[in-house]
This record gives C-alpha cells, sequence and structure tokens, in this order.
C-alpha cells in the first residue's frame, strides 16, 4: 500500500517557473513511471515551507489507490523518523492489529483485543438487526471506531510512536463488519438476494472513518465477494499465496463461518458456509474459547482412560472446539459413539449421565477439574459437531466435485483462523470434517486475514492483486445448490456415508 | 464539468449478487466508457436505500475530474429537480458569479459583488504581505469563502432553489486570488522566482474548502501557468476558443495587470503585465471605475470644444479608464498633448490650470459637472496612461517578435475585461495602446473568465481542454526579456517612435 522515496528536485529559477506541487508531482511521476499521483489540499498549503526548507532534497510517502499514488507525506530527506502502518483483522469476536514499520516492513507491535460491539450482541445476525436504526448503526460503528483508536493509541506508545506517525491502514473483515466499519447500511445483506452496500469500497481518508491517524493516512478496507464472503478471505488467500501457484490447493477459515476457497493461479471458485443450515451454530461455537485451563487435546488409553493435556497445563476448566474434535475423533475410535453420534452406553457406562433429560459424558470429572464441575459432553453438543463438520466437508466436496477435482490432486489444504490453527488434521479427518489426504499437505496458517493485511501494507503492488483476486474469484452459492443438501446428508455420519473415503 | 445520466440498472438477484455501489458503477462505467468512476463514503451510505426506492432506475449527476468521473448525486430517474452548478471569475475587486442550470445549460442568476478582500488592502501586493502570518492568510481566505457563500445563498433564493441543489463550482481567478481562494501560501508569489504553490490545483470537495453547497459537490480551480498568469487566463482562452483555431490571433485582458496570449491550436504563447514595470499603477486604474455619470466617451470638435457622453447620460461626475484613453486620443489628434505627452500650453490656453504645482487640463467645468467641482486631468496622468500604453504595446510587440508574426497577420483580436469591453479601439489605436489593424478583428468578449468557467461547467469533456491549453502555452518571462525594456522606452510615445505603424 505504501511506497516510500527519497527524491532531489532541481530547485526553480526564472527559467524553470514550476509551481511547488507540480514540481513535486513531475519528480514523483517520472520515479514512480506513472502519471497518476495526487496530492490533496492541507498538504498543498503545507508543501512550500517544506520544500525550502528541506532544499528540494525530500522524503515521500505514498499511499497506492486503484489509480495511482497518493502523496500522504513530504519531510527531509536524512530526517530520521518511523513511518508506521497499521493492519487491522476485523473478527465479529476478536479484533487483531498489527503496527508495522513501512521501511523496514518489520512488524513492531501486536495487539488483540475483544470487538467491542459484543455488548450489544455475540453474533453477526442481532447486530445487524441492532442497526436496523441509524441510532443503532451509529452506535456499533463508534464502538469498533473508538476500540481500534484506542488500542492504536496504546500500540503506538508501547512502540514510542505517536498516532500521527501512522500513514495508512489496511483492514480485512467479514462483510458485515466492515459494512460497521463504514457505517453502511446492512439490513439487505441478511435478505435475499443478500446484496451488500459495496464490493469494492474505495481508499478513504483515515479522519472521514473518524479513525485518529495522520491526517494524511488513507485507509483500505479489502474488498468482499459478497454478504458471506468478505475482504478476510481475499487477505487470506494473499497471504497463501495461492492466487500464484500452478498447483491446485485449498483455503479455508474456520471461524464463527466457514469460508472455502479453491483454485489456482488461473482461476478461483469460493462458497461460504453461512450458506449452508449447520454452520450457524458454528463448529468454533462448541466448547470455550482457547485460554489457560483449556483442554486442546484428547487421548484415550483403553486401560488408563481419557488422557487430556490443557494450555498451560493448568488443571482443566473446559473444552475447546479443536479439543472437541480430537475427543469426538477419539471417542468415535473407541466405540463411545456410533457413526451417527449417539452415545453407546455399554462403552460409556459411568460416564453417562443424565442431566436435564439429555445425555451426558463425563470428560474430566469435579475433583479433577480447576472449575470444580463435572466437564461434560452433551448428545447435542456431539449432534453440533456432527453437523458442523458435516457442513464443512460438504462444502468442500461440492466446491471440488463442482470443478471436477480429486482431493488427492490438491497440492496445499491451507486451513486458516485461530480455531484451524488448532486442529489436528489427523481428528479432522477421523471425524470427517477434512479429506483424507496426506498429512504434510495441511498447512496451519493462522490469522492469514491478519497476515495478508501486513503484507498488503509493504508493497503497493498489491493492491491490483488484491483486485485481481476478487476478479478471479467466482462465488458458489450454496443456498442454490441442490446438490448441497443431499451431500449434507450424507455426511451427517462418522465419517460419512460415502465409501471411497 | 458535469454530466447528467438516466440509468436502468437490472436489479440483483441470487445468481447476480454484485454489491450496490458496484453495481451502479458498473452501469455508469459502461455508459461513460471509462473504468474510472468513482463514488464517496456518504453516497455508498446513502446508496443501498435510494436504488431499492427508485426501483434501479436512476438518475445520476457527475462531476469530471482528470482520471475520470465522481458521482455528485443519484436520484429517482423521473423526479424534477433542478441539478444547478456555479461559475466564478474572482477578481481582485470585484468578484462575479453566475448560477447555472445544468441540465439546459441556460444561465439562471448572475450576481457582482466587490471582493471582501478590500476591505483588508485594495491591491495584492498589499494583501500577499498580510498574508505573511497565517492568521493573515486565514482571515484573507474566510473573507472571500463568506462573500461567496453569501451570495450563493442570495442566488439561490432568487432562482428558488436551494445551495444543496449547486453540484459543482468552477473558479476562474489570478494566482493570488486562487491562492487565497485555497487558502495556500502565497509569499513565494512575489519573491523571485515567482512561485505558486501549485499550477494545477486537485479538484476538491466544496467542505474542504468551507463551501456550503451540496455535500458531495466538486470543486474546480482553473489551473494557472505562474504567479502572473492565472486561472481567469486560461478560462478565457477556452472561452474565446483561440486553442481551436487555425488561425492565429492574439487574447488580451487589461485588468489590474496585462495579460496576453498569442497562438492557435497548435501552439500558445503568454505573458503578463505584471512583469513590465509600467503597467504596476494599471491602465484600469487611472479614472474611476464605470459607473452612472461616469464619462465614458470624449470628442473634441473645434469649435464647440469638449463633447463628453457618460454613463446613463446624467450629468458628468468622472471619468473611467476607457473614456481616458478616447480622451487622450482626442487630446493628442488635436495637439492639446504632444507626443511625449506634455501640455502644449497654447492650444490648451485658459483649460490649464496649475494646482499642487502640477498642470492640470479642465475637461468640465465645475459649473458643468453633477459632483460640483472641475473634472480634471493631470499631467501624471497622461503619463501613467503613456507608461500603462506602452506597457501594453510592449507586451504585443515582445510576444509577436518573439515568434516572428506581423500583427496583420492576426485573425483575431480579442480583448477580455470590463475595462476592454468599454476600450474605443481606434482611440486605443490612437494613442499606440493597441497596434493598428482592422477595427473589426477587434472583439471585446467582457468577463470571458466568468464566461469561460461557465462553459466549464456544462461539458465535461472540457477538463481535458483545460488542461490542454496549459499544457500548450509557453511562458514569456518579461523580466528575463532584454528586449524589453529598449521596446518599452520606444513606446512611451504617442503613438510610438517606431514608423512602421
Amino acid at each position: 500500500m505504501i511506497k516510500i522515496l527519497n527524491l532531489k528536485l532541481s530547485p526553480p529559477s526564472l527559467k524553470d517557473n514550476v509551481g511547488d506541487a507540480d514540481r513535486l508531482l513531475a519528480g514523483l511521476k517520472k520515479e514512480l513511471k506513472t502519471d497518476d499521483v495526487k496530492i490533496d489540499l492541507k498538504m498543498l498549503k503545507a508543501l512550500p515551507n517544506i520544500l525550502r526548507r528541506c532544499n528540494y532534497k525530500i522524503k515521500a510517502v505514498l499511499s497506492a489507490g486503484r489509480d495511482g499514488f497518493g502523496l500522504v507525506k513530504t519531510t527531509e530527506a536524512d530526517k530520521k523518523r518511523v513511518f508506521a502502518g497499521i493492519a487491522v483483522d476485523l473478527g465479529t469476536t476478536m479484533i487483531a492489529l498489527a503496527l508495522i514499520n513501512l521501511e523496514t516492513k518489520e512488524v513492531m507491535q501486536k495487539v488483540s483485543f475483544i470487538n467491542p460491539q459484543v455488548t450489544i450482541a455475540a453474533d453477526v445476525l442481532a447486530r445487524i438487526h441492532y442497526a436496523d436504526n441509524e441510532e443503532g448503526r451509529k452506535k456499533l460503528n463508534r464502538l469498533v471506531i473508538n476500540g481500534i483508536n484506542n488500542n492504536i493509541k496504546k500500540l503506538s506508545a508501547s512502540a514510542s510512536i505517536l498516532p500521527k506517525d501512522i500513514y495508512c491502514l489496511a483492514i480485512a473483515g467479514n462483510t458485515a463488519m466492515t459494512h460497521f466499519f463504514l457505517s453502511l447500511p446492512t439490513n439487505y445483506l441478511i435478505r435475499e438476494p443478500y446484496i451488500p452496500a459495496v464490493n469494492t469500497p474505495p481508499i478513504f481518508k483515515a479522519e472521514e472513518i473518524g479513525l485518529e491517524l495522520n491526517k494524511f493516512a488513507n485507509v483500505f478496507v479489502f474488498p468482499n465477494i459478497g454478504s458471506y464472503f468478505g475482504g478476510d478471505i481475499i487477505a487470506g488467500i494473499l497471504f497463501a499465496g495461492m492466487h500464484e501457484k500452478n498447483e491446485i490447493s485449498i483455503f479455508t477459515d474456520v471461524g464463527t463461518n466457514a469460508e472455502v476457497v479453491l483454485g489456482n493461479k488461473d482461476w478461483l471458485i469460493g462458497c461460504a458456509g453461512a450458506a449452508g443450515p449447520a454452520l450457524e451454530g458454528g463448529a468454533a461455537k462448541i466448547g470455550m474459547q482457547a485460554g489457560a485451563g483449556v483442554i486442546d487435546k484428547v487421548v484415550i488409553n483403553k486401560n488408563s482412560g481419557f488422557k487430556i493435556s490443557t494450555i498451560d497445563n493448568l488443571p482443566p476448566i473446559g473444552i475447546c472446539g479443536s479439543g472437541l474434535i480430537d475427543l469426538a475423533a477419539q471417542l468415535f475410535l473407541y466405540g463411545f459413539i456410533d457413526k451417527r453420534g449417539k452415545f453407546a452406553d455399554s462403552v460409556c457406562a459411568d460416564r453417562l449421565i443424565i442431566k436435564d433429560e439429555i445425555k451426558h459424558l463425563i470428560i474430566v470429572k469435579k475433583g479433577d477439574c480447576g472449575a470444580n464441575k463435572n466437564i461434560m459432553i452433551s448428545g447435542i453438543d456431539i449432534d453440533n459437531l456432527i453437523r458442523s463438520k458435516a457442513a464443512m466437508f460438504t462444502i468442500l466436496e461440492t466446491i471440488t466435485k463442482t470443478v471436477g477435482i480429486d482431493f488427492a490432486s490438491l497440492s496445499d489444504f491451507f486451513v486458516a483462523g485461530t480455531f484451524g490453527y488448532f486442529i489436528n488434521p489427523e481428528s479432522a479427518i477421523s471425524i470427517g470434517m477434512f479429506p483424507n489426504i496426506s498429512i504434510e499437505k495441511y498447512k496451519a496458517i493462522g490469522n492469514s486475514s491478519l497476515k495478508g493485511a501486513i503484507l498488503f501494507l509493504t508493497d503497493p503492488k498489491l493492491i491490483k492483486t488484491v483486485d485481481k483476486i476478487r476478479d478471479m474469484i467466482t462465488y458458489l452459492e450454496l443456498n442454490v445448490n441442490q446438490e448441497f443438501m443431499s451431500r449434507f446428508s450424507g455426511a451427517k455420519f462418522l465419517p460419512h456415508t460415502d465409501a471411497y473415503l
């Protein structure tokens, strides 16, 4: 997004009376080999004194736009300064920021915090309803903007810079979140035919968004493909680099929703799990968020029972989504649950109790629990997990079958997202959530939305790449895909009803 | 500057889930045959409801920029509304506004008023010194912006529209005035090598300039060629159309300064009189401004003496610049002054009096004067007039000789400006201010700066034309022109020392 140039201009004379701004722009255009370099009013006002103070030897910071560059800073060429940028992953639940030194391209500081909009509602749909009136929309917008501003202040302070040293911000998020970020109407996002106010937002000035950065800073919002396929996925593809590969790879982001992209340098096809009926509960929502004392791994040993490991090795207090997948895989392997996910009474034996008329399997007894309660999993939890994994697999199956690709021919299987980061691929394969391909093809790439935004900040050429990725993606609407539902029914077994895997 | 389109978009569906803004932009791009159509944040927020309310049949108002179009309004296609624009001639002394109906291209209302900056200082130089500190610069800026805003309100009211119905403003003025309008530093304009902060200002949003128009309105400032060659002249060339002619023509704007442009469709060369030492007093400044009772024409009759005519035929109260030229021509013709401009005592006889040790010629006796005083012209007035006419002629001579053109081969001699409008070409030829070419070649085109701005508003293609005119002009710096001073000395006679005219 940003280009930093050192430039030596020839000073004006009676024979060369070109205006200050025009002189600088001509120099920049020559250097950047483009006719499109823009300057704004505030910069025009400051420029005459800057140019003379630095004797026409300047350092220029430029922000790449779709139609060229915009000047965001000019200063003395030899002055020591930090030029910083902010990358943002705008999640429904968590927001992650990274502060980048634009010259060294290093990450200076990182922080993540709970999206302050959760005080209004945890889920997207409820927030969209809350935003139906303008007051609500404005409140949701203020919450997220203030949250980002406050955390930028903290990040800046801990990196010993000022918010005014930040010259650009790139933000990737799902479509609803970026609409809230821009205070755009969200009501048509959730009504058929599910239309965003904008797919490709223009580049904004920080101050028109209400962000407290340098007054010339630009804000880039990653484009979306549709209401359920957001800029976070475009950023993820950018980071994974699948748009540059000859081989076909697949990208999945398992978060609140599940988005999947398949393709290579010539084509990309994408679809989103919010279109599937079962992911509304969301695999990531079963269990609790990963944290100290949370069970992230379960192994069943025939003799010694359930062996668990917890984050930071603290006494267990609950189980997270990835631990659940491990658990379900082991339960199925050792016959605690059948292929429909129903508890086998004889195997479960005294671990099975009835609570609120629902069967629960005790994983950790009250005495061994850090929270002084039985850690249990209910038949409903298993059911939700199976519906989630079925949706995940069905999306993977539908998208590959649509283009006639076998799972085996994929070169890489990128698993994005914090949740995806903790998934044990072997367990996910065991329960039929992921296809049975070589384990080494699975690549957990973490927060690829944030990483894509970081990458974007450091290279002005990537704006064209992002638009190219956006244009390359064919969006497969699962709602209107008649095969999806029959595949989904078949996937609601452990691992599948299909024989071929 | 403005294009108005009626557009029918196909409504979205599950199979065509393109976002609202992207759908509209795609339609506009197709219609306008360009990839560059922009939309801003406020429009993005409003668009989803607008599109659905008007069932995807919309009227779009677009403002042409250097790199494409910007959307400034979308509304129901069949709704009756006025889309208006404002053209401004920003003069040092007077500001003229015209309110334009952008669809019919008619001028709805016009007004002109004294530039409120005259309360700070009448002349440009004093204003520039006043703007040396930021407080002063801001005050000068506020004066002109408030003056324009107030008069826009009045114009709108008398045309029964609202300022928010105004979608664009095009402003042409000299370089210093446009710098004040944009609150740009002016201190380097008057210091060698005379450098403007900017030659070609970008297109601004009305609100960043402080103008109270529609919130999406764009503001176009005509580019300048240098500190002494402003956008008013570019607008004048645009209006005169000399950049499109095969024949060579000349354009002069005789105001506080005198600017001259020579050329045709292939080349243009320009210079400005502020570079000449004598026009600082300015031909237009001798005498008073044209108004009721002001002498605008003088004929000397051997028998009956001085025959004068006044504006509105009221009793004479003074003489204006163009009347002075007539007067000087007649005085020279009838021997009242010699070729050096000195009074001939014997011819002047009892019309000549000494006042404050300076010779004065009585034109109208106290008894016949509407202001109960002798209307007189002093030796110094004649001297100033001769220096002014000499500067004017020297500029004309220098510019034509530089490219080796005879006055006789010019197809048109455009005389712009209010002052130029009243000049009698025969008198101007008689005193050697204008060259001795056929009278019918002289074309008084009035306020060509305002007329150029009006023209500009109605045709989006003219933004490229204006930039082309700007690029075509070679600026001839008279300060460094050694021949200028010797020519100037020769021109300080009536009509010239040269024999060839």
